[in-house]
């Protein structure tokens, strides 16, 4: 079933964490740019008119040897359950790719500027949708208290 | 900046809807099956204690001709203003990754059972990660009138 498809970035994230943490992302500010071979200002156009933009980034510092298949400890804490890598948002997974909301701060040209993006400095961006409401969840949502813990401290003190 | 990548199907759709439509996708039931050759049941496991999940998918059946890079009047409707393709969430988009948030319905082995998945049958996902309410937009959302207009019937009448 499982042809392999390319993928090319559409730009690379500018910020100031150049290190893979865990926690407290979400003071993060930092820009995104636009290829500049393949877009010109229009793409990014009227993006300042929603309040918050859907991320999908490569992480290509994870390494392929890392990538977990089956379940495990989400931080590998054995408090938690084992849950498989589809149960759980960790970024060692196949296709390392990285979906994040974040706020949008301003559209310049070919540059975006978002806070609360869990992304390091050079990590190449593969789309950017804007946060529609109605694109949320629909329906009641429920998740275990483990996920609760873990994301304690994710974007903040 | 910008190298290709490549990424690799974990799975397929396998959905009642065989043709591409605009609208009322929120009764689609759908089963996304795990490609067996990379994956065995532990990839779902605890899936089923999340009531939602994120799927990514490739949207395969756009035809690359079409790929907007610029801004377009969203459906084409000019009564919409002309934004960038990076401010709607149309499907004619560089690198056509869909990122819906569905309902889980169930998980069975290497299968997941959604409701609300607005991809069609044969599509290749790319990932899914369980929806954790912590990972939605942070602080007020805000979004154009426009886009309200647009998805009055996208998931139902």
């Amino acid at each position: 079933m499982n042809g392999s498809e390319l993928v090319s970035p559409i730009g690379v994230v500018h910020g100031t964490r150049t290190e893979v943490r865990d926690d407290l992302w979400d003071a993060e500010r930092a820009t995104i740019e636009l290829d500049a071979a393949q877009f010109d200002d229009s793409a990014l156009r009227g993006l300042e008119t929603f309040s918050h933009v859907e991320v999908l980034f490569l992480m290509d510092r994870v390494d392929p040897a890392k990538i977990e298949r089956g379940a495990r400890h989400p931080r590998n804490e054995t408090r938690w359950p084992e849950v498989g890598i589809f149960a759980q948002r960790g970024k060692n997974r196949p296709n390392r790719i990285g979906a994040t909301v974040c706020r949008v701060l301003g559209v310049r040209g070919r540059f975006l500027d978002v806070q609360g993006l869990d992304a390091v400095d050079r990590t190449p961006v593969l789309d950017l949708k804007p946060w529609v409401a109605a694109f949320g969840p629909r329906g009641e949502v429920r998740e275990p208290p483990w996920m609760g813990e873990l994301m304690r401290h994710y974007w903040d003190e």
